[in-house]
């Protein structure tokens, strides 16, 4: 029995940790969610490693996932780890290359989502930026909730329709899901009026979502609830 | 003679091509700066590439590269790719991850640079969101200048104090003197408030531009002059 992987993130919001867990719970990989473990040691464990207390590579932040001697910070470098390991990638460069690149974009996605509430700075309450939230969150539902999700639904399109990279189902799938479920729960009737739009999209987020091993993780207590702490919240004034 | 790479990405800025770019010429590899070339026929070649003219991966912006039958888009992304095939990172599995993590903070360090300008959306002028600049300057600078920088010097702390990977060379470290290079344009102020307290990052950015052929670079007409249309700006009242 292989040592189950450490995976480290804030409890108490799903966040980019949740990209991971949507990848390992696919995989059907043990893994334990330190943080999130009872009595509080875990969480102090990952504050401890980003102190320096460990002697590998010091993240920058969470998530981060301890495999063996290997320590692997970034969600999209993660998640490229992770996915030849469980099936999760198809093995050739190109496949790799584009399923990677498609990961950074959802990255760059989940910044503008944190920043529509945020815009200011993350070390600020939301509160203290009403006014400018407004103002990002306006430019976000116009044009860049447009844009990128266009954009993934070109790729899905060039591709047969039902995946985003080669026909076959990757790790990307997972996180296109997430995008859509987060916008759903943040900005319900702007994602609404999207929907007729990306038809492709939506679709792949329903069969994702109907995946046994998803399916089954989805009402889960380790599926941790949306919430006004993460990245997708759900504030009426920013949904116009 | 192997074919030269073809970098994609908007003519006139340093931008994120700029970290592509000093790969290349570290590792003095062939390439053509395509959209830069006289003419503007390389410029529309670019869009029509971001438009889906080419059969392969789409890009969902610049920078890209073409090489042979490969679309690589992403930054992070190209410089994984090119590293090991210049010598610009070590072999084993332990350095590409711990130079790629670098390399995606080094890319959300550039957002938030980027967004001291451009707070509400990039959509926006400048002059469109100049109350909202200042403020999230103010935190940028007092705040985030200062943890990412201290991130930086800890990691080269820990390996030793010369390189950011193992004691070795690699693209990360050229990434790194790019950001120095940057905040010295735009932040010259809060930037040499830095440079005492984060003295092996600020020896690494010298050391770097006297590597010959960064040293070549710099000067030649293939190094764009930092502007007030990239990721640094120069506008002095968002330096506090």
């Amino acid at each position: 029995m292989k040592a189950p992987y450490l995976l480290y993130y804030w409890p108490g919001i799903q966040g980019r940790g949740e990209l991971v867990r949507l990848a390992l719970e696919e995989a059907n990989a043990p893994y334990r969610d330190v943080a999130r473990e009872p009595g509080g040691q875990g969480m102090k464990e990952m504050l401890g490693i980003i102190g320096g207390s460990s002697k590998g590579l010091l993240p920058f932040a969470p998530p981060f996932l301890v495999a063996g001697k290997l320590t692997i910070a970034q969600t999209a470098n993660i998640l490229q780890w992770l996915a030849p390991r469980h099936g999760l990638v198809p093995d050739d460069e190109a496949s790799r290359l584009a399923a990677h690149q498609l990961q950074l974009t959802v990255a760059d996605f989940l910044v503008e989502a944190h920043d529509t509430h945020h815009p200011v700075g993350s070390g600020l309450y939301y509160e203290d930026q009403k006014p400018e939230s407004k103002r990002r969150s306006a430019g976000f539902v116009k044009e860049r909730i447009p844009k990128y999700l266009g954009y993934f639904e070109n790729v899905l399109a060039r591709g047969g329709g039902k995946y985003a990279v080669k026909k076959r189902f990757t790790y990307v799938d997972l996180s296109l899901f997430q995008i859509v479920a987060g916008l759903t729960y943040a900005f319900p009737k702007a994602t609404a009026r999207q929907k007729k739009k990306h038809p492709l999209l939506f679709a792949l987020h329903d069969r994702v979502a109907e995946r046994p091993r998803i399916n089954a993780y989805l009402p889960s207590p380790r599926r941790l609830p949306f919430n006004e702490h993460g990245i997708f919240r759900r504030y009426p004034e920013l949904d116009l």
